[in-house]
């Protein structure tokens, strides 16, 4: 890794000239890049075929809807640039270099401002005409946790209206590691989280789940989340066979919070 | 489609010498087959580097867990045998020649003694180390259905437990057609088997669902599925834009009960 730097997502113009001055600098200092390569927020229109490749979709972010991230180093560069979504890229760089080594298949979940989730398999990071958006599956609601309406803007109650930070923080006025009903809190939340882990092990027959994000910084909610999809697969998961705990089935990320980046980098390497 | 034939599944040693016999016969009358295709009852180990590939795991029908249908086949006739599951053809055969042409992706649901589940991108059946098993996710359960344990031996009340042909037998003692309170059974079955058609299409991004199966033939369930599924999903998936009430997305098969034989002869066509 040569140079790095963290700019934060303000309005399109802004963000993306200085995502421009920064590349130009490097370059200065490095040598002209071969090629880009981006995992950025989604929803993305990820089909080639499509009028509206690589531009955001609908997204609660101010102006951004529509916002063709790709094109700005297109213009700029005139070389190469990838684009996937920025769970999809770190699905990736954990596959390739991380918790995935050695296995032919892999999801990465994250669990933070939303939840998302990224299915690689044989290198590659898309199947149907889009990148997945599992943050919004059904869940099953814990009794203990009746009444809360969930905050998604679209589903309400939803596993990400649930689940994610901005959930925690609206359910329980605090993030998990500082509740005082911290233990029932854990539970309620690994219970939904591992409704994800079981369904997307259930439909991709993935060697190895991956799950990261700001709310699994708290230490104490994997082992829940594995308790929980443990007693929902009741022993029937081929995938899991041998590993009753799913202590090497659903593990953290390796890369930490460099997956996205260097999953970045490997779809830029692809491209050359 | 030269010959065809109707064995009743009993023990596999009676049940695979039927087999063989068929394809005897049949070759003496239309020649030597090239190549063999078996979709199966599952779960089955589909894992070439696996010891036990092509033997079915455990399943609750007597004496088959450990069977190995494709050796019977190799033994006789020493072509290839190729093999999948019973669902993962039937999604292909709907895939290249039926409600699939001209898609890349497709899902394949069938719902009736079991529900199980395939999902086809480019042509593959297979991502992960072995077929799906989505007919056991976790559902979240109607209050209409409270009480109600569900049927499964494995996971009681996931949707297969809620939602196939024995478990609606279970909870109401008839099938849904001959129901006296049949518009409650129908929106809740309805609402369940929604929650799998919402699953596979957030994660999977697949561009269209086909269901089939024999709860399905009572053709008032179909729209059910069709007004939770659109619920649910709230106008938030790209794949389904432009298509709100799932008319287009979810669909029934093509190829009505002959994708399952019309896949496993498109396996064998790719062994040649």
């Amino acid at each position: 890794m040569l140079a790095e730097c963290l700019i934060p997502t303000t309005a399109p113009q802004t963000t993306l000239a200085r995502v421009v001055e920064f590349f130009v600098e490097a370059q200065e200092r490095f040598g002209a890049a071969r090629a880009f390569g981006i995992g950025s927020f989604g929803p993305i229109d990820l089909d080639p075929g499509s009028p509206t490749y690589g531009r955001l979709l609908r997204t609660p972010k101010p102006g951004w809807a529509g916002a063709d991230v790709r094109q700005a180093l297109i213009e700029r560069f005139e070389r190469p640039v990838a684009i996937d979504t920025d769970v999809n890229a770190a699905a990736l760089a954990e596959a390739e270099h991380g918790a995935g080594r050695g296995l032919r298949s892999l999801a990465y979940v994250t669990v933070g401002t939303g939840i998302g989730g990224g299915v690689i398999h044989d290198g590659r990071t898309r199947y149907g005409s889009t990148h997945p958006e599992m943050g919004h599956i059904v869940v099953r609601r814990d009794p203990r946790d009746g009444g809360f309406a969930g905050v998604c803007p679209f589903h309400g109650d939803c596993l990400e209206g649930l689940a994610s930070g901005p959930a925690i923080q609206a359910r329980w006025g605090a993030p998990l590691d500082s509740l005082a009903a911290r233990s029932d809190a854990l539970d309620i939340i690994g219970g939904y989280l591992a409704q994800l882990v079981v369904s997307i092990a259930l439909l991709t027959a993935c060697e190895r789940i991956v799950i990261g994000g700001g709310v699994m910084t708290d230490g104490a909610l994997l082992p829940r989340i594995r308790e929980a999809a443990s007693r929902f697969i009741s022993g029937y998961l081929p995938v899991a066979r041998g590993d009753p705990t799913l202590e090497g089935y659903l593990v953290p990320p390796a890369l930490g919070e460099r997956s996205g980046i260097i999953g970045a980098a490997l779809l830029a390497q692809r491209m050359r």
